[in-house]
């Protein structure tokens, strides 16, 4: 089958025509994939860079790790999947046994396994996936929404990190990636007073503006500007750092109020300098972070909302790819794209 | 000046045109009132009902609990406000001293007084208002829209009560009065993913579904509808009874799903039965209540909707009636009405 | 092998010697019991009660959920445990797939089967115990305090919902069984200010004071003594319900301070007549209710004071007896007496 | 009357015999003060350090901001307070106004004002306090124990701060000042399975010991402790950094298990370095700090345990001197001492 594989380690993948196709182990079903999507990761793995590198890969690897698509063939002793089943994938492989895991934060599981680093993944036509990893989609949800779920569900998570606290209130959202964007229209969704976004790209400033957020460059207009809209308020109540650049971080300890909540989405690749005596003690912030997404809960509320009807993501798919253009795919991610999707059928 | 005076411990109200105009003493200020709201502890009144001798009016008093309009006298010591200033009321009196008071929760406050009771209150062309009740509005907000703020406050404190548990969630609400109304509106628009309204009254149904809800006469269809709604979730997530009557329990208990909660907003006139070993420790449903709004959490959060233009509670006005109508104007609560204006310069 | 079985559904139990040998089912070991402990509810399914009932039994069936051994055979598939560990017994085997499991609450799996009730249980010399209820002991713990760890840890959940707000607090536990003294222990173990236990039972009520506790007999003394003791916080600031009477409610919500909490742990065999209006709205007390333990959160902290030498529960054994003896040990458990255990082992 | 008075913005303080005797102000009363406690802050204003003068003193001004005493005059409009109460100190002055203080975090109030520093403070015979900030303590509570319950507050605030998670719990002390060991105190008053103190003066180890944490100095050890008294748990579940050294955080971070709390208490001078990726986002911790006491749960919670003779202060003093050792006072605070008292009534 077609693939996009990883297969030592240095720059670059191998786009293969010829990569078996899986069998499904016991437990395992073997998914057809309709569309697999791109993230910043794809891009650091393509790239060698060293927080690539701390992944540990096992190599040669099929790359991708979010994606939807139909189950083909079912393994032994699957229960509750069959032929048929429309699936998205959550991409991290938990063990199900540590502290972690028993205590309702599998999302931090000390045994963490990922799709498209340790197991083959879903830039391919077919993969092999564990049962426990496929949610089943609502009828009428696409299967390309279905591959945007476990970037979605990052944002979901901040959002739940957050206890839900965007509902009615003035939401500041640092930078303007798919993450960031789907942060801003939930917050938007759920009846934000507020939602500024600070992004310097101005097609993703576009984008944030059509969901309906204020689009702000970075800089001091930002500070200015949520004091204003808030009063004597005094600041906004939350804000998710999205952007995983350290230097944003001034800006919003600034811009929250007292008492407020700082939720950080992105992985700073140095070291944060946070001034603990003016915003953590004094100011009274409340930094938290987040990884990966709640197993599951962040899966039953985005699922939730996707059955419902009120969770449309479909604004945010830029590009659709065959494989064989992957190359072209890692450069769109810094530049002016929303979500790329790579469509294995796709000529 | 015309006002609407209860006078003795019976029933009904008198309505008058040489009450005298009221003077501000010192941290007051006299407000000209532009429109006052009518609920359903006014009817309690009016019928002088046993719920409503337990109030233990200071007779006479002028009536009127929920109101706004614009300041025109300042009296002594009075900080932060002036002449001109538009303003919605909070109806409690509260004593800033007690532990409830000095620990947060000054809507518990052991010697609550309320407007309209214990002091003459807002069915009158002016009132004499302590200063720390008196709430600014932003300028583009009606006057009548301030006059719904302490009935909607009070659909605000519930779903504070909830923790924001709206936001994405399956949402039952009993009772589709005004307050119950704006829970369902409030949940609408902090993106529920279902909202499920329970009113016989096919009128305020009618309202309900106008704001997006599915709206449902009560019955066994309820636990059906909702349990379909949900799935494997296996029920709502949150409900709020806000229809005071203890039969409506069961259902909302049936309807939710475990480790869910139950927000008791109207308050009934007889005990309530209540399966602790099902519902309570089995089903893990949390029960709580609320009364009054949270001092000053809750005037802040509506106040933030209200500023950003987010809030809209036009719809809910159906009545608008000058003082000597109020006969007429206490028989509409329990018909075919949303919200009940007295506005006192109509004629 | 000797066994205490439930073989129809009428009174009594029968004690045998010729209860065949357990083999291990693949995920199982088998244990040697060391001691078995009673609750109330052998008691309920001696005598057969409609709530005993209720438990839908799969007769005949080996009775006994509380209790801990030595594991002396393991069964295919088990991995983490070895002959010779010494284990105590979580009693609920959950599903781990339904929206409860998969959300953190599989305390409230909607599958739950129970051992000694669904599969045979711990009233015998051996058991064969799926791998995952299975949770070894500390070296220097003892067996006999490993089979007290299941009722125990209704007690740790009880504060746990509570969100330990035992800690420094004033604390009302009604009902001096076992689990209500444990709960009183606990809270003074956590610094309680206060721990006031009501039990109409002279012997329990002389239990509750030598571990701290002050103790009351039912009546109106009860509510006058809390005051007193909180002054102008005017009420206890936690009450946990451990008798199952609804009875008993009435002077807790009395007892309780405004915006406090009561956690009903013992199932009420009928509805509880509460008044929302004066409690659960204007008082503002939250309620809620538990059932088993958190899996895992509850063990994980019970084993941490466990293995920390801090939780010392040997003052709750009052009586040793062997198998054969059943009959007398269900008649303790209305009695003079602390926690019963039975030894397989002894003669 | 004896005072300690800072008089101009440089090094050192004056001992004076000959400073007026205060007079209440309406809303105030006198107090003849019985002892004052010094805290880091004070060694600050001595030294005249950066961040003692970014607290913008009103100078000349008597110093102390901990303390006690009885009133011995009252002002006129006092309420709830008369002569011969004996009262301890709130050191902040709050506006009431602002939107941290309706919103019930007065302790971030945006124009705090703070005793010994803007208006006249305790190291003096004699002081004029606003009745807000005096609470009456319990009878048989002494006047010294009262002189530290607003240093044993930031303590109480900062066990607040982690929702109480010190009960039952792993807990990680970093600085063994007076702050320090009041926190590990009370995580040992509410039944913490370990309570490390890691602490470099031998001294304080000691002090750490008497209360019965394990006191260990900075360095590789503390990570290894920590894991090893967690087992699978894989490290503590709250730490609180007393210490203001940024130095100390690494192994705070290290020490603590996955989805735990880091609470600062210490108000650092310079910036702290996160790594916000491993362990804010991937290792889930919540970093919160705190700054002065929850007005006034703080102290409603600190009453209650002071009023029913659980909290046992006196081990933290080590010194008590006459106001005209005030230079030997300071040196004392980085040596080898707990808390020191000055006593005015002293020669």
């Amino acid at each position: 089958m077609k693939a996009v594989v990883k297969t030592s380690a240095e720059r670059g993948v191998n786009y293969v025509t010829d990569h078996p196709d899986p069998k499904p182990a016991p437990g395992q079903v073997v998914i057809e994939v309709a569309a697999a999507s791109l993230c910043g990761t794809d891009r650091e793995l393509y790239e060698w860079t060293p927080s690539a590198q701390a992944f540990n890969l096992d190599l040669p690897v099929v790359l991708g790790h979010e994606g939807a698509g139909t189950i083909v063939e079912v393994g032994p002793s699957v229960t509750n999947l069959r032929v048929g089943d429309r699936v998205a994938l959550e991409s991290h492989l938990i063990c199900g046994q540590c502290f972690s895991c028993r205590t309702g934060d599998a999302h931090t599981c000390e045994r963490t396994r990922i799709i498209g680093m340790h197991i083959d993944g879903l830039f391919a036509q077919y993969m092999a996936a564990p049962q426990d990893i496929c949610l089943k989609l609502p009828d009428h949800a696409s299967l390309e929404i279905g591959a945007l779920l476990e970037a979605a569900g990052v944002a979901v998570h901040a959002v739940q990190r957050a206890n839900y606290a965007v509902a009615g209130r003035a939401v500041l959202v640092s930078g303007g990636g798919p993450v960031g964007l789907v942060v801003a229209y939930l917050a938007q969704l759920m009846g934000a007073a507020h939602v500024v976004v600070v992004e310097p790209n101005p097609y993703r400033r576009g984008q944030a503006e059509q969901i309906g957020a204020l689009a702000l460059p970075p800089g001091d207009e930002v500070v200015e500007r949520c004091r204003q809209l808030t009063g004597r308020r005094g600041g906004f109540d939350v804000a998710f750092e999205c952007s995983g650049a350290p230097a944003a971080l001034p800006t919003l300890f600034e811009a929250l109020r007292r008492e407020s909540t700082l939720v950080t989405v992105g992985h700073p690749g140095r070291r944060a300098e946070i001034d603990i005596a003016a915003h953590i003690n004094k100011k009274g912030i409340t930094l938290r972070g987040i990884f990966g997404r709640r197993l599951w809960e962040t899966w039953e509320q985005t699922m939730l909302l996707l059955d419902s009807g009120r969770l449309d993501l479909d604004w945010l798919i830029t590009h659709r790819m065959p494989l064989d253009r992957i190359d072209e795919a890692i450069g769109l991610l810094t530049g002016d794209a929303g979500k790329v999707l790579l469509i294995p059928g796709k000529d």
